[in-house]
């Protein structure tokens, strides 16, 4: 990881078409508009360029439902809280259940989600207003699609057909698939997907080994674990991201490995829900390419990936019992360029000659930033202390989202107002 | 826990006089100065007064090495990046480490902290200015203090000497004495420094089981546990404040109880430093007085205790793998009054006539804490989804010390300065 100070980004057509340090100062081009100027060393200016974060496993429309049946066991939370709620649900309130989600992504810095929902409509309308980059699985779920082969035929029709409306990897929205789990769906309908995505040439986006139990059943029902069971149907070539991945031994990470298949970490979701502690060391050491996922907001509760950031190397050293595992470099690198493999994007979250511009502005004139005495140090205070406070600026191909703190696409105070009427509805029932 | 909404709080003299739903209309007193005015529903109007939090375990004036060494095995990061450090610092490079780190607790709700360091006199004075309220445990360390009962007579002299100077439980500064550790110092030591805290009836607050290492030493030493030893020694009498208890067993949490020990609870430094997982539920169910604390700036590296308040309840879930564990409630509870009994101030850390007036205003008009269809998801949001951004206002003693998020009492970017200047000389040796 390289740091310019100062440094100077050049954005062209949306795309990043210079990095480096700032030349001397006669040869110093004009900004382009909307981009700040360097001024001086970085952590004088309090200004920092890097790229935006990447949210490879979400859920964001659920901040219709953010806080309900908070404390509940995981089986009444889902059918008591969640599921009624969810069930009432209209592509209108997905949109503004998106619209605020993603609103809140950008004003923390996190340039692009990878959704599974339903609605997928009403999610890429909403992410189209507000100005994100979207990676949008649509949801494939027993109880609506998955009781026979014969009534998913629409199903499997309509994402081939979203697919091929709004499937557009020079803009901001690529589109995957997204069976919910083979526990949920079976594992014949998820190798049946996979089929479907890999002719597609797109993202399988899957749960996977999340809880013990879940994980447990299925390993006693077909006598090997689920990493064997999906490989052994032939679901993982192709791009393949699995969300969790928490109940995996070395055996199945190697398997994952040798696939190429990519991981969507969620620690804090996997905390909150006592999920248990994925092997993320041991899957980075294999070379598994891993990214951050914040999972739904009612399962976190925010959206700001910030957090990822800073938990996920806390409960690897706690669960090593050692302090020097992630250090700062790699945790950042799995944020931005890391999340964006993962979720099929190999143009972003990295500053680059050719990348996509998506990038932020970290205000470094914080306390908690302070002191810097070598750049290293910086990097730590990212990692330690990054917060969506401390993003100012948020570009997305090069469309300046958020300025001084404030999103420029979307009316937030509107999009709460909505979000609660509708939350209340859905709460009402 | 009950919410007023809308609800109306009055002080008199630096304490609350009363508390309660807000009145008829016509009834309503003329708020005092200083105070919001109630205006509507709290959800509503978007503003919650509830009760500061408090830091019950921080080495503050590390805001001079936050960062230094950061990745390195804890005996590296200790010799190599912050004891070189602070042996250099001067009581100025104190003060303005304090009064920097004051100024970010306090912008971020936390009206209290309690402090374990040297340099008592810059520590109290560099608070003294920026409004906090102070629980100041000068340290006691082998190097400087420990070799001899012979030398230690003058830290004991200064010790017994700033109590009587400066201990003031109806102000904002109340001293304590901390001796750093059975493993540092001896368990001899530590004995007679709790003699002398219980004849000045005051706290004496210790690290004790922090790391396996320490504690598996210290048991092989003495064929029992550190808890034990410290009982048999008759440090457990008076109010003792164990920083950490990490590695601590069923007989160990039954002694602490028993003896009415408190402890402070450090997560977020307990997963950087790859401590271990505190057995926090047990400690609360079996009736010991748990608070949050930051630990030190360089093992955290922020003092925004919102984190731990978030970070507490997400540990204890994984390590049982079970999200019902630690309800919102509870966590309020261990990081405002639970926090603030541990360090011996039984009239803080609650919204309640005679209780000293520190509290504070929270914004709820923000995305992440959207919607609240029911009282206890306002409870949740904050637990899951506060942070020093939402913290507009702070009163301590009734003093509003931070005024729509401006530290009223330093000059914040000035005190940036020093320790940033500071922290180089440091540095550079």
């Amino acid at each position: 990881m390289t740091v310019h100070a100062p440094g100077v980004v050049e954005v062209v057509d949306g795309r990043i078409a210079h990095v480096g340090p700032v030349p001397e100062p006669g040869a110093l081009p004009e900004p382009p508009e909307g981009l700040e100027s360097p001024e001086g060393p970085t952590h004088r200016l309090g200004g920092l360029l890097m790229p935006g974060l990447v949210n490879a496993h979400a859920h964001t429309p659920m901040t219709l439902v953010r806080g309900a049946g908070d404390g509940l066991a995981l089986q009444r939370w889902l059918t008591e809280a969640m599921w009624p709620r969810e069930g009432r649900m209209t592509p209108d309130d997905v949109w503004w259940g998106m619209a605020l989600g993603s609103a809140e992504m950008l004003a923390a810095g996190v340039t692009t989600s990878c959704e599974m929902y339903l609605f997928e409509d009403a999610v890429a309308d909403a992410v189209a207003v507000t100005g994100g980059r979207l990676v949008m699985t649509p949801g494939v779920l027993s109880v609506l699609h998955g009781d026979a082969f014969g009534s998913d035929g629409d199903r499997l029709d309509a994402l081939a057909a979203f697919h091929q409306a709004n499937h557009d990897p020079s803009g901001r929205l690529t589109v995957g698939i997204a069976p919910h789990s083979a526990y949920d769906l079976g594992v014949g309908m998820v190798a049946r997907l996979a089929d479907l995505a890999r002719s597609l040439d797109t993202v399988l986006h899957v749960h996977v080994a999340e809880t013990r139990d879940e994980s447990a059943a299925l390993e006693a029902e077909y006598g090997r674990s689920i990493v064997r069971i999906l490989a052994d149907h032939d679901v993982l070539g192709g791009r393949v991201l699995f969300a969790h991945a928490v109940w995996t031994d070395d055996d199945d990470i190697a398997t994952m490995a040798e696939a190429g298949v990519a991981v969507a970490h969620c620690p804090v979701s996997n905390m909150k829900l006592g999920s248990g502690v994925a092997p993320l060391v041991r899957m980075l050491e294999a070379g598994v390419t891993v990214g951050l996922g914040t999972d739904g907001p009612a399962s976190n509760d925010t959206l700001d990936l910030w957090e990822e950031v800073k938990v996920a190397p806390l409960l690897a050293r706690v669960d090593a019992l050692d302090p020097t595992v992630l250090p700062a470099a790699e945790v950042l690198a799995m944020a931005t360029r890391g999340g964006a493999t993962a979720v099929g994007l190999d143009d972003v979250g990295r500053l680059e000659v050719g990348a996509a511009a998506d990038f932020i502005r970290v205000d470094l004139d914080r306390p908690s930033f302070t002191p810097v005495t070598e750049p290293a140090e910086l990097l730590a205070h990212l990692v330690w202390a990054g917060t969506d406070r401390s993003v100012t600026d948020v570009w997305v191909a090069g469309q300046r989202v958020v300025e001084a703190g404030v999103v420029q696409t979307l009316d937030v105070d509107r999009a709460r107002a909505e979000v609660q009427q509708r939350a209340l509805r859905l709460a009402a029932g």
